[in-house]
């Protein structure tokens, strides 16, 4: 089968794609709003407007009902549902996990997908919970890995999605991933996050999904199932999640509640609606309280906000500031900056992956320091080759002669060459006071700069000298 | 002249207000669009479908153009511009300020003003830009002030403004605001502010917004002229500034820039319109590229985009969370962190204003450390009488058999009584891992307590015992 997924531009360890499907070339990281096939909270023709290119909906549901299961059968899944570009169908792995039982055989339901051309199939899998027994989580993922050798060797036409189960324990997830990517998938879901997700570990969600990506590999398209909020697009797009689905902007809606990209609000609590999308545009807070259609304009408010923020993700990735992203969105929940905190310690991880041409560095927090061009740059020091008289020195203006090497002094990084003052990322923008991690890391690199050069003589003045310079 | 500005809801220094005009009363904190008399960019008809209720006009162009002149004074102000609710009027100070002269008399445009039936009018001041010498700011001041006690001795029906110079001097702001504030003004904009916040000097412009607050007291409205762009109305109206005026919605539109909440970007640059507003559902990047309409478009976005935060801006302060907006908005860039950073040294003066009711405290970055809740603690934890044998522990399983007391702890605040865990703000969400600002904050705390408490024997029982606990 041909390379389905191509990469055009990267930035931590998201990327914009273009997958490939039956129904058309999609660019990623895409958000799929799931569609009931019972009943359209918002029509499909409507979710095209809206700005969607690309949907999901649920097989199971479909075969269920014999009499969609006949119209899908005959007229195939785009007529019944409405739509014509690309379609994922989900198996009823999440009814199983759910209900613990359902009335179809694996090969049956994934056949049936392959009948009613659905863009891409979902084997139907065991989507173990977090916290389960180490025992059961291997024992589900041996069977999940059963059935999906089974699912690999069918003929298709079809994309095929490979789950990528392990509960919460990475050494499983990474070791699951590892086996799929040698079968023919085309797809990755991680699967049975959403109980993370729900409960906002995102540290432990970063755990799982980086370990996940470290078996795959970087070139395969990922899944995060069921990651529909748009508080956490920013931070799954840096860990190379490509395809999100939100059953959220409907089910939210149900409850009465209202997206934003910091969080969710109950509308009755709610003095106004900061944002400008047509529902938001038209009607004020007591408005859409009231409202007839309420369920259905607070659905579409959910939706527009979602997809929005994954323009944003986008336009990020294109100019190489998604960290910048991540330290604005990080801070709307304590939980969400564990988890970039999380990422940020899997720096060396992110620096073999991160590309290369960046907007301006902002130094933004203490996690900044954790950013991938500041590890590049730790690893890098040692190679600058010094001899006789350096000057270490934080003052533009300071008086140079007789050095026979200037450095200039920025925390995070430390000493660099004076010339490359204007070169990304050294011409970083910086509070006016360094922070201790900045300093720290400065230090460390000064320490190993000094170390890496015996032979030469280092002068270092610094207007303000951080306490720690000379220590490890 | 009856109380024309009540206040509803604090959160920080800033705050919910009702602002009496002669032409309505209007909800602050308000962003005024610029409109320009000669040439509506967005008509003001659409200005209010678009969700503006104020706006600010120049009598100065009005007045030097002999045909505008007329009709203003003949049909007055609002039929003239076609817009009914209420409306401010520049004087011609910032012309004054890029063209160092202009053609009319003080007294002549505020009467002028007055004549054409102006909601609120600006007398003819100097603004002093920043970085002047100590002589010029002063003797500019004292300039101001004499045409202000002239102008503040006149009737009137329209309301009147009191424009706080004083360059980038904070001892000048404070006492030009003290000395206006005994004067009959309505409301009081903070000048010359522009070029700091042209040029980033965000903690500049904290400084010197926090010093005339201080000289004015809490009660009255303060106008901070010429902050146009949405990424800085969180931090501004954290200051307890009330009304903004932007002339940025056009400006930005003619240069091609589109306005974020994050930032500015070259339309020519972007590869999505991350936004729900009308204007960026209805073109991608490419077409609002080729329109004829392309400036009245940008423009209307980038009005859509401030007004949508200033309703954030209020909801945050509704629900006392805007310290939690400011954690994210000022990771935009460095120069607003810094401007965080400096609002956050003036914890106790905001502990004196804030108001107490809250959302959950959010522990998102070391400024967190100085929020006014974690100031107000600081100084009461003193207040806690304790004999006997007291255990401070982090562990809710501790064994506490035999303790008189029981203290639970958490950074940033330290120890507290056990039974107000699910109290605010103790019941905060916290990261994991404390930063060392939460952990010196609660060790300064722990000390205190045993300080204050000599009598008291203390046990402290800590999964992971803070190295500075026991420092000052």
């Amino acid at each position: 089968m041909p390379d389905r997924f191509e990469i055009l531009q990267k930035d931590l360890a998201g990327r914009i794609g273009r997958l490939s499907t039956p129904h058309g070339v999609i660019e990623t990281p895409v958000l799929m709003p799931v569609i009931n096939p019972h009943l359209q909270l918002i029509p499909a023709s409507e979710i095209v407007r809206m700005g969607a290119n690309m949907i999901i909906t649920n097989s199971y549901i479909i075969h269920q009902d014999p009499k969609l299961r006949d119209q899908a059968l005959e007229k195939g899944l785009h007529k019944l549902i409405g739509f014509q570009g690309p379609i994922m169908t989900d198996s009823g792995a999440f009814q199983l996990s759910v209900y613990g039982d359902i009335e179809v055989l694996p090969l049956q339901i994934l056949n049936f997908q392959f009948n009613i051309q659905s863009d891409i199939c979902v084997p139907l899998d065991i989507p173990t919970p977090p916290d389960v027994s180490r025992e059961q989580a291997e024992s589900e993922l041996r069977l999940t890995e059963e059935r999906l050798i089974e699912a690999a060797a069918l003929d298709r036409s079809s994309l095929l999605a490979g789950p990528i189960q392990g509960s919460t324990y990475p050494d499983l997830r990474e070791k699951a991933a590892g086996f799929l990517k040698d079968l023919s998938f085309d797809v990755y879901p991680v699967g049975g996050v959403v109980p993370l997700m729900e409960s906002y570990r995102f540290r432990e969600l970063v755990e799982v999904v980086t370990a996940a990506k470290k078996g795959l590999g970087s070139g395969a398209p990922v899944h995060l199932f069921g990651a529909g909020h748009p508080m956490i697009f920013a931070l799954a797009s840096a860990l190379g999640c490509d395809l999100f689905d939100s059953a959220a902007y409907a089910l939210y809606a149900r409850q009465g509640r209202y997206l934003t990209v910091r969080g969710t609000w109950k509308l009755e609590e709610m003095h106004y609606l900061p944002c400008s999308c047509p529902v938001c545009q038209e009607h004020d807070q007591k408005e859409l309280m009231e409202s007839q259609q309420r369920i259905k304009l607070l659905a579409m408010h959910n939706l527009y906000v979602s997809l929005q923020e994954m323009k944003l993700v986008k336009q990020c990735i294109r100019e190489g500031s998604l960290w910048d992203l991540l330290e604005s969105r990080c801070r709307s929940h304590p939980r969400l900056l564990d988890g970039l905190k999380r990422l940020g310690s899997e720096g060396q991880w992110l620096e073999g992956l991160d590309g290369s041409r960046k907007s301006t560095f902002f130094y933004l927090s203490p996690e900044s320091s954790f950013r991938p061009e500041v590890i590049r740059y730790a690893r890098r020091i040692e190679r600058l080759m010094l001899e006789g008289d350096v000057l270490i020195s934080d003052d533009p203006e300071a008086d140079t002669a007789g050095f026979d090497h200037v450095l200039h002094f920025k925390p995070p990084f430390g000493p660099y060459p004076a010339e490359l003052s204007e070169t990304y990322p050294f011409n970083a923008e910086v509070p006016e006071n360094p922070d201790d991690s900045a300093l720290k890391q400065a230090a460390r690199n000064t320490k190993r700069l000094i170390e890496a050069n015996p032979k030469a003589r280092f002068s270092i003045r610094l207007r303000s000298l951080p306490e720690s310079i000379g220590e490890k």
